[in-house]
Order: C-alpha cells, then sequence, then structure tokens
C-alpha cells in the first residue's frame, strides 16, 4: 500500500481525527438543565470546596493533553506548529484506541523554551497528564524538567522515554533469549531518545553503555549538550574512543536511533557472537533486517511494522498514562518506567520467546491494561500518590 | 427534578462530559500506518508546504477552544480553574450537541491579564476558533480585543456577545410584536453581558439605552471602567440621572442581567404601555413573571427554561462558530453579529409571534444551521475571510 498517498486521501475525509463526542443526549430540557445551567453549578461548588473531585466530576482521570511545538516532528524535523497536528491527532487517536484514555491535541507556536514551559504550566487545571511530543533536544530535557517541578500531574516527553522503555522491554527479552548479563550496549544517537534510553538502560543495570552521535563516541573534545556530557561521565567505563565502527567491535548490542543505513555489514560482523541489532531509524533503518541477520547478528528488530521485532512507543504511553492517572501519581518515576518495561517484555512468555518474537505486537489489545496496572501499582509503592490538602 | 442533585449524581457517573472519540479503527497495521507514521508524514508535509491546508487535514475547521480562566463562573464568581472545568465540558457538549461544532474545554490557572492574552494566543494552530467563557469584567475586554488583534481566527466573549445576541433576537422580535420603535431601553446591570447588549442596541439602532449598575443610571460621579464611561458619553441621550427606578419611569424596556428581585411592580407600573421586560438574572430574575405581568408588562422573557420566552446564549454560540469557521472568517465582527440576530429572530414567523413566543426554543435543532448560513453569508460579504499567503 502507498501509506502516503492513502493517508492524504484519508486524511481529506475525516478532516480532523478526533471528534468530542458528550457523553449524554441534549434532547430535553432537563437534559440542558443538568449537563449545564442550573444543575452544573453543583458539582463546580464541589469542586471549588474540595478540589480532588475534579477528578471525579470533570474528565481530569482519564484525559491527557498531548503537547508539541512542531520543532522535531517524526524525522521531519522543525515543520512548525500546524504542519504537526496531524501526528498530534494520531497520537490521541492510539491514547483512546489502544489505552482508552482520553486525549487533546495541542500544538504552540511558539519554541521558546520559557513560553512554553510558562503556558504548558497554565493548562494543568484541565488535565491528568501532559504527554510531551516531538520537541527538539536540548531544549525537550529542560522543559520536561522545570514542568514536572511545577506540576501536580505527570508530564513524559514520550520521544524519550516511551522509547526508552520499549527499547528495554525488547533488549530484556533479547538478553533473556541470548542468554547474556552485562552486554556492551552501543547507542548511536544521542538526541532525546538516545539519551533517554541511555538514562534508562543505565538506571536498570540492564549492562554497559558507550553513546555514540554522527561524530563517534562522545568525547570531551565535542560540542556537547548538559545532558550528553553527564551521561558521557556516567557511561564507557573503559573509555572507548573513535567511531562508531570502533565502538561496535566487541559489543553486544547495537541501538540506533538515528539515520538510514549508515551501519554496514562489517561493522555488525565485527560484534560479538549472538549479537542484537535494533535499528529503529524511520523509515529506514540503520541497516536492514536482511543485511544485519547476513553479518552475523542474532536478533534485530527495528521500527517498522512490515519487519519483525516493531519496537514501537505505542507499547509503552497508553498503558502509562492510564495506570499513573489511575492512581493520580503527581509524575512518571523511574520505578513506574521499570514496572512498564518488565510489564511489556511479560507479554512474551519465556516458551515463546525467538529471534523473530521478542516483542508484543503493537496492536496486542491486552497491553495497555498489563502496562497499567504494573505501573500504577509502583506508582503508589514508590509514594507519589497524589496528596490532597484538607480543606474546610 | 431536583436539578443539584441530579447533576451530582450524573456528574460522578459521567466522569467528564465529553470523550475523544477517533473516526476510524486500528485495528490492523495498515490502519496504524495510515491515522500514525509513516503515512501521517504526507499530510504534514503538505500543511508545512501551504498552511490553509490545516482546515483540510486537521480538525481546525470545525474545533473550538472553550477557554475560562474561572474568574466568573456563571453566578458563582471567581470559583477558581478546576472548579470552572463542569460548566466548560458543558459548554462543549451543547457546541457539539446543538451545532455539531468540536470543542475542547480548557481552563487556565492564571487570572493575569498578559498572561491569559499570552497563553491563548500561543494555542492559535490547534484551533479555527476561541470561545471565550467566564472571565470577570472588565478584564474580559482587553483581554478579546488584544487576543482578536494577534490571531487570525475568530475570538468571541460568548458571555457577552452571545448574549447581546440572543437578546436583540428577543427585542427585535418583541418590538415587532408591540409595534414601537424607537424605544426607550433600560439596561440593569453594566458588566460583560449588560455593555455587550448595550454596545449592539446602539449599533443595531434599535432604540435609546440608559444603562444603569448597582448605584443607578452610570454617571461621571461613579468610579467607571473604560468601557463603562465610553458607554455613558454615547447612551442616555436626555441624561437622566438617579436609581433604576427613575430610569424606568416612562421607558419601554427593562433588560435585567443584574441579580434577583430588584424589580418592583411599582417600577413596572411607571413604564410605558406595552412594556417589555427581560429579566434574566439567574436563577432568581430581577422580578418574576407572574409579578411583571400583573404590574401591566406585556411580554415577559428570562433566562428560565421553565417560563415562556426563555432567552437563552444556546441558540447563539453554535451556530454563530459553525458560520465563521464554516467561512475561515479571522473575526466575528458586528455584521455577523446583526446577522445572527435576525437569523434567530426569524425562527418564530410573523403570524406565530405572541407575548408568550417572540423566541424560538433553545433546544430547536433547527437554529444553528439558520444561524451559520446567515453568520457565514455576512462574514463573506464584509470580507473578513482568511486571506492564506500564497507558497512556494
Amino acid at each position: 500500500m502507498d501509506y502516503a498517498k492513502e493517508a492524504l486521501r484519508l486524511h481529506a475525509k475525516w478532516n480532523g481525527k478526533l471528534e468530542t463526542i458528550p457523553k449524554m443526549p441534549i434532547k430535553t430540557r432537563d437534559d440542558l438543565s443538568i449537563a449545564y445551567t442550573p444543575g452544573v453549578a453543583a458539582p463546580c461548588l464541589e469542586i471549588k470546596d474540595d478540589p480532588k473531585k475534579s477528578f471525579t466530576y470533570t474528565a481530569r482521570s482519564h484525559l491527557v493533553a498531548v503537547i508539541t511545538d512542531g520543532s522535531a516532528v517524526l524525522g521531519l524535523g522543525n515543520i512548525g506548529a500546524e504542519a504537526s497536528m496531524p501526528v498530534m491527532e494520531g497520537k490521541c487517536v492510539l491514547f483512546k484506541a489502544l489505552g482508552n484514555v482520553d486525549a487533546i491535541p495541542l500544538a504552540l507556536n511558539t519554541q521558546d523554551t520559557d513560553e512554553l514551559v510558562e503556558t504548558i504550566a497554565r493548562l494543568e487545571p484541565s488535565f491528568g497528564g501532559i504527554n510531551l511530543e516531538d520537541i527538539a533536544a536540548p531544549r525537550c530535557f529542560e522543559i520536561e524538567r522545570r514542568l514536572q517541578e511545577r506540576m501536580n500531574i505527570p508530564v513524559f516527553h514520550d520521544d524519550q522515554h516511551g522509547t526508552a522503555i520499549v527499547v528495554s522491554s525488547a533488549l530484556v527479552n533479547a538478553l533473556r533469549f541470548v542468554k547474556k548479563d552485562d552486554p556492551t550496549i552501543v547507542i548511536n544517537g544521542a538526541g532525546s531518545a538516545g539519551c533517554a534510553i541511555a538514562n534508562l538502560i543505565l538506571e536498570m543495570k540492564i549492562g554497559k553503555v558507550i553513546l555514540c552521535d554522527k561524530d563517534g563516541i562522545l568525547s570531551k573534545e565535542m560540542n556537547l549538550s548538559d545532558e550528553q556530557r553527564r551521561l558521557m561521565s556516567i557511561s564507557n567505563p573503559e573509555h572507548k574512543k573513535g567511531k562508531l565502527a570502533d565502538a561496535l567491535a566487541g559489543a553486544d548490542v547495537f541501538i540506533g536511533v538515528s539515520a538510514g543505513h549508515i551501519v554496514t555489514k562489517e561493522m555488525i560482523a565485527s560484534m560479538n557472537k549472538d549479537a542484537i541489532v535494533f535499528a529503529m531509524a524511520n523509515p529506514i533503518p540503520e541497516i536492514e533486517p536482511e543485511d544485519a541477520k547476513a553479518a552475523g547478528a542474532r536478533i534485530v528488530g527495528t521500527g517498522r511494522s512490515d519487519h519483525a521485532n516493531q519496537i514501537n512507543n505505542v507499547l509503552a504511553f497508553p498503558g502509562i498514562f492510564k495506570g499513573a492517572l489511575r492512581a493520580q501519581a503527581t509524575c512518571i518515576n523511574d520505578e513506574m518506567k521499570k514496572a512498564a518495561v518488565y510489564a511489556i517484555a511479560s507479554m512474551i512468555k519465556e516458551e515463546d520467546l525467538s529471534e523473530e518474537n521478542i516483542i508484543v505486537s503493537a496492536l496486542d489489545p491486552r497491553v495497555a491494561d498489563v502496562v497499567a496496572d504494573a505501573v500504577e501499582e509502583a506508582a503508589k509503592k514508590s509514594g507519589v500518590i497524589r496528596q490532597w490538602e484538607k480543606t474546610k
């Protein structure tokens, strides 16, 4: 199928992919008097006296804002707010279709960090959580951190953490299958996704990490962001230097969030036995799966739905927000992310693991609830549940 | 029916009155590849090259944001953002149920004029129009004016203009019925609604206006806002002075947007023959309809659904936005407001006009389309259609 052509045809027909549908009819005067004035004053006053009731009387307990500045949309770059909206609407569609989480797309016409933080923070009373989307690095790190400091609802940059969670799930299963522990893991691409993957892998103590960007292994001589500099200081324990090819020689895992066709068969052949290759550049992977296999990789995953082992954020965000919202969590912390990693990994039973089956299908309807349960429990255990001030 | 009790029960059951429902299934890999990546990149790039296509490929052409700061909610006052959300959700329900306009409720946690303007202006790429709601006067005037100057989509404070339009519709029909022209019209309550009613009546040259607030007829000695001062200078041509009772003596029309039971039978009796009384304070009108009738009023309207002649904003906003969006209007100007006034008035045929029937039912399903057609035509005639810059 020509997805581009079909997408244009259907997007024009749909004229927006979401509708805002009332849960009740408005046919009689009583309908109007209950959903609107005068009856609606009663829940308003209840919330005024006890703000936590906004989770009962309004949609907050299952409502997320998907917010972007249009600065790093898919692989298309800085295409601006208007042009990003089809992606934001699509994300909201997936929230509802896969997690039964209501979601509203918002594209903001500023790319200034302070303005983004101010604007998004002011939206808090309307939502139960904030999904940041397609905001360029390194601005995205500061925006997320400052928002989470100010807001009492979870703020989650999915390009970072959603990707990191799903990659880690696939990695946990792949390592279990090839029976390796303490592997050397090369991550290529030190943008928002690559940095988040490195952070989560290190936090989970899955293995040693070497982080590369387009000029090779991160080193002091490069012009690095604060986040890259911090990661450099806690990764690469053997102080390897050089290009991606140097990093891959003798490594166990390649994780690419970079660009198409930049990994050669020779590089894969230089890796250890039972190499694991996640070539997730979209739409063209860092190396074609058949080439990686031919060069000796045992397990290959990509971001694409037309290859085995699709590593897709769709597995994470609906369930993560569903669980966090159900718990009334104030953030999505490392314990919750780890719980999501293991929940997604657990969807493939030990006996079903194979080279072609290390991660569950993005469309498996069970995933969101399994993830939500694990995330909710982790939120409660780690004590990030919203505490409401006593009123009256 | 005990609306408060029933509203609490049902709001808890509904847990939010709106859902965001996808227009397509997400069951197969193809579904995912068209609504989301990789297919979604095609409409994104089309919009990047030609921004007007955001009205084709996203929901903007039928999507409104209903935005408040929670500072003047219904008659409840400054109850804050969280507590205002049931009203905002209710308004969005009415947009969809009555006008098939999608609408998203947003309550902002600031009441600072500059911050509100900045925040709302940044939301422009996501929406086709902005419905401001329940923002206190006099801040509401400045906020609307500054936003409309900055934004290329309509910004409409419904508490002002929606009310003014529906009141004017009822007034046009009532005056037609009692066969009066150039009446003297006393408006009591010089807040956002009262000022807007005065402006529209003067703009439409319906009659002479005397504007009163709680201390009586507006006068130089009072502490007036800029808007009140401007209105004082263009109304009250006979320079009447005194209290509301003084204004009403010999007047033809009373329009109350003030407080319950502040008008006496004696005041009504002092008005001219065939007096028209719109007592719209909610939930308790300025005078009970039966008392006004007993004191000699010929036509009485209120804001309530349990009396004849309900003057309800619901008649205006769904159709006004529907028409403005369809026209891709950049604002909602006086010509469009006037068109809406006459469209709503026209829903009662000459031969059906009576003391008890001067305005169409708020739930009449034909209204929104009749209003939308008139508003769209007026937008086109008055030349406020969005002009897109040529690209490429």
